[in-house]
This record gives C-alpha cells, sequence and structure tokens, in this order.
C-alpha cells in the first residue's frame, strides 16, 4: 500500500480498509509494512470481545449493538472470527447476509476473519484487522468470537472490554463452559430473555458471581438481559460498556490492559516468527524422514523435536 | 518415574496411570522422561475424538460408548479435555461425577485435562496423556473436547476416528459450526435423538454430505441416531467405529492418519521448545521495555518481535 491507500485508510474509505485487511489475512511482507505504516494511528478505539457458546444470537447482538452506536452517530467497527470457517467459506456468506442489515453506511465496517492455515494465524490476522480498523478511525470495535476454547479466550484478551452472552437453557454442558468463561467477563448478558428459563440462568450467573471473592475497588460484571432479536436492552448494554470504560480510565486499567494486550500480541507474533525462520532453515525431507521415524516409533516426538531444533 | 513405574503403569495400575497423566500435565522434564520411556509401547490403541457443541450431551455418549466397550471386555480410556477448566477448576468435579458412574472398573480410566497456562500446552499435555494411556494397555482411547473452535479441531486430528455430535433445534447458528466441522467428521451422530427436531437435523447433514464430491473408495460418514441418557443407537455407533478402523485399515489410511497425526504432533513440540529457547536466553526487563514501547505506539509489534529474536 502507497501512503495514498494509507491516507485513504486513514480517512475511512472502505474500499481501502477492505484492502488492508484482505492484506492481514494473507500475512507476509505486506501485512506487516501496513502495520509499520499504520501503527503510530492505533490506540484509540475501545476494542469490545463479544464471546459466547453458538445458538446464544451473539451475531444478531453485535448487530443491535452497532445500530445503536450509530444512531448516537460513533463510527463502529466489527470483526467477525469463525474458526470453523476455512473449511467451509461460511464467512463470506455471513458477511453478505449482515451487509444487508447495516449496509449503504460508511460508518459501519464489517469483516469475517477466516484462518488461514497456520498455527495462530487467525489470532494474528484478527489483532490486525483491528489495528486497520482503529487506524481508520473507528470509534468502537466489536470483536465477535464464536465457542468457549483457547482461541476465543486468546482473542478476548485482546479486548478491553469483554461481553461473554449466554441463552437460557442451552442444557448442561453450558454450566462448565460459563464456570470457565466468566472469569473473562466484564459484561454478562442472557440474551433471547423471553425464553421461560432466564431467570434461572440470571440467577445461576449472579450466584457465580458472588462465589468470588473480590477486593472492594473490583469492577462487578453486570448481569444484563436482552432480547437482540428486538432490540429490547440493548441500550442498557451499549451503557455498560460505557460504564466499564469509564472504570477502566478512573483506576488506570486502560494502560495495563493495553499493555497486557501488547504483550500476548508480541508472543504470538514471536512464536510465529520463530517457526517460519526454522523451517526456512530446515529441508523439508528432513522433516518427513523424522515423522516416519515417529510413527514407526524409532524416534520418540521430543526427541526428534530436538534433533530439528538441533 | 523409575523402571517399576513404568512396568506398572504398562500393566494398567490406575495410580500409576494417573501419576504419569499428572506429570503430563504439569510439562517440563519428568513429562519428557515418560514420553521416551513408554514411546516405543505406543501405537497400538484406537484414538476416537468426540467434539460437538455444548448442550449436545457428549459426555453421557461418551460414557455410554465406553460402556459399551466394557461389556464386550475391551479396556477404554477416555480424556475429557475441556479449555476452559483453567480458570474454574470443573475438570475436577467434573471428573468425580462421572467416576460415580463408572467407578470400581480397572477396565476405564478417566481424566479430565485442564490446560496449564502455555500457550499450545493443552494440545501437547493430552496428546501426551493419549500416550500414556496407549501405553498402559488400553485399547480405545476415547478423547472428548468441548466445542468447535480450532484447538478442538487440532485434537480432532490426533485421532484415528472422529465424532462430530449434534443435537437436534440448537440455534441458527449451529448451521455454521455444522458445516465447517462436518469436514473432519468420520461419524455424524445426532444426539438427544428424542426430540422433535431430529429429522430436521439428520436430514440436513444428510443434504450437507450428499453436497460434496467424493471419490468412489472414499469413506462416507454415516449419520447416527443415539438417546445417551438411554443407551439407545450406542452399539450401533460402536460398531460403526469398528467399520471405518477396518476402513483405514482395508486402505491403508490408518498409516497416512498415524503420519499426520505425528507431524501435527512434531510441529507442535517444535513451536513450544523455540519459544521456551527464545525466553531463557532473554532479559525479562527487556521484554518489558518492548512492551512499553507497543503500548505507547513507539515501536511496532512485528519490528519488536524482530529486536527480540535479534
Amino acid at each position: 500500500m502507497n501512503s495514498d491507500a494509507i491516507a485513504q485508510l486513514r480517512a475511512g474509505n472502505p474500499r481501502a480498509v477492505a484492502r488492508a485487511i484482505s492484506a492481514m489475512e494473507r500475512g507476509g511482507a505486506s501485512a506487516r509494512e501496513i502495520v509499520t505504516a499504520i501503527f503510530r494511528y492505533t490506540g484509540r478505539a475501545h476494542i469490545v470481545g463479544v464471546t459466547g457458546a453458538p445458538g446464544t444470537g451473539k451475531s444478531t447482538l453485535v448487530n443491535e449493538i452497532a445500530k445503536h452506536y450509530r444512531r448516537r452517530g460513533q463510527r463502529v467497527g466489527i470483526v467477525a472470527v469463525d474458526p470453523t470457517s476455512p473449511f467451509s467459506g461460511g464467512a463470506i456468506l455471513g458477511d453478505r447476509l449482515r451487509m444487508q442489515d447495516l449496509s449503504g453506511d460508511d460508518g459501519v465496517f464489517i469483516r469475517s476473519m477466516a484462518t488461514r492455515g497456520a498455527f495462530g494465524g487467525l489470532a494474528a490476522a484478527t489483532s490486525d484487522a483491528v489495528k486497520v480498523l482503529d487506524a481508520a478511525g473507528f470509534e468502537i470495535v466489536l470483536v465477535e468470537t464464536v465457542g468457549a476454547g483457547q482461541n476465543e479466550v486468546e482473542i478476548a484478551r485482546n479486548a478491553h472490554t469483554t461481553i461473554v452472552v449466554e441463552a437460557p437453557g442451552m442444557g448442561d454442558d453450558i454450566q462448565a463452559i460459563k464456570a470457565g468463561i466468566m472469569e473473562i467477563a466484564d459484561l454478562l448478558i442472557v440474551n433471547k430473555a423471553d425464553r421461560d428459563e432466564v431467570s434461572a440462568t440470571v440467577a445461576a450467573l449472579e450466584m457465580n458471581l458472588n462465589l468470588k471473592p473480590k477486593a472492594e475497588n473490583d469492577w462487578r460484571p453486570p448481569v444484563l438481559k436482552t432480547i437482540a432479536t428486538t432490540g429490547e436492552g440493548v441500550a442498557d448494554a451499549v451503557e455498560w460498556i460505557g460504564k466499564h470504560r469509564a472504570y477502566l480510565e478512573a483506576n488506570h486499567l486502560l494502560e495495563v490492559r493495553e499493555r497486557a494486550r501488547c504483550r500476548a500480541e508480541l508472543e504470538l507474533i514471536v512464536q510465529r516468527e520463530l517457526m517460519a525462520r526454522l523451517l526456512r532453515g530446515v529441508n523439508g525431507a528432513k522433516i518427513e524422514m523424522l515423522v516416519e521415524q515417529i510413527a514407526a516409533r524409532e524416534v520418540d516426538v521430543y526427541a526428534a523435536a530436538e534433533r530439528l531444533i538441533g
């Protein structure tokens, strides 16, 4: 990208933004170049992670939150992370469906991210896409992730405010997920709040929160109810995002989170770069030979790793 | 572990097995030592990955499959991978609940794995736990994972046979997940098949399978129905696991899968080891200084990574 393209990106031109994010997905030298060019313009957006199990209605909720910000005149970027899409091409379809809902508005930019094979590639591409939207002047960037796996937790760590979405009556497994992922929640939202079991779900979440000892000035995640399909409760959710931001600022925690974010990203990039360098220096045939020996149980996998690293 | 402990492990002594798996979770030198000692005794177990979204009843189904194998006199190991448990200690609770159901039987060993912080740590510990059970003579090892994230896909890649569990009527998001994760399925199981929407779910899965062009001798995943809570359909599922194994053997695909498994594991270990070596060689203060500079937007994160690697 030349300086003209960077200027267009900073002005929020949708094509320039789209092109830059595509470069981030491809990775490599041109992605690096863009990051170098835009890095100094980042750090202004409020990054909101939204995570939750399938079926909770996250996507609809994220759309409604975006619309609410738009009504207030704020520019919103949405990055939807779908770890399953490498197989399906589902991300592109999803984008189109969502675009219909929010189309014709340059104040919103929506992009689904699909992994491009490499280990850690999705998390890195997502971070870089957020940087593009940040540099392009989107004040709020919503990062939506499916599921509750380690990857999702990593991506949530890259947010200033993390929203965990639940739905009432999703079965027994949900309890365990909830217990695990609640630690990262700044806001808990029970969506589909028109369902019967909503009060039981809210009560379970509140109880779980009460179990955890907190220091006096710690943030206590609110448990909110929304019906994303009708927009009910969304204004309240947006207000709580603002309250959380204000809390972080008042307690100088925004810097703490920002440093943690930067540290996590640095580690990820170092890890990928180390691997890339090793692979450049090693003969592919040597790797295949080692794999054969492991499969034949002639060499154990740790010993093989050592031989490879040398 | 001394040679006596290794002998006890190979004899299937539950305490020796439990101790070895705990060492795997902790990682480090003693985990490596155990792998080196047992590696030559591995490669015998049939590794069955079971994955699916929360609420599908996977755990109950896995228990029922294990019981069915036990009735046939086969020894079964279960590794339940819960990527959310680092926060909650939920894994241990889950183990206890499940133990009640299958307790007092040395022919079954159940263990939940929780990640121990490090990047890729859970996948590595899981692989190593499977090796322990394999070396301890468990003929079938069931690896159960929650969700459909990239991590879960990685863990499923470590199986010879992968089962994807669905439940009827889990909401709209499920469609996308299904589309993504179906590529890794050798068996598709619609559990909770006493629910109304079961035929719609089965039909959707079958349709999706039909969309994919297959070569003549390709494996076509069956779509099975189970009600894990009553055991209905479980015998059929076990029979299909056996058919898939026979298919792999007849087409020399077991070796292909085994090599892919070994390659993935080798990569993971190399990646972690490279990072560990880098961190040993770098001053912690230098890393913190770089993080400060990134947070202040004085250095971009890729440039910082380069300085660290040097």
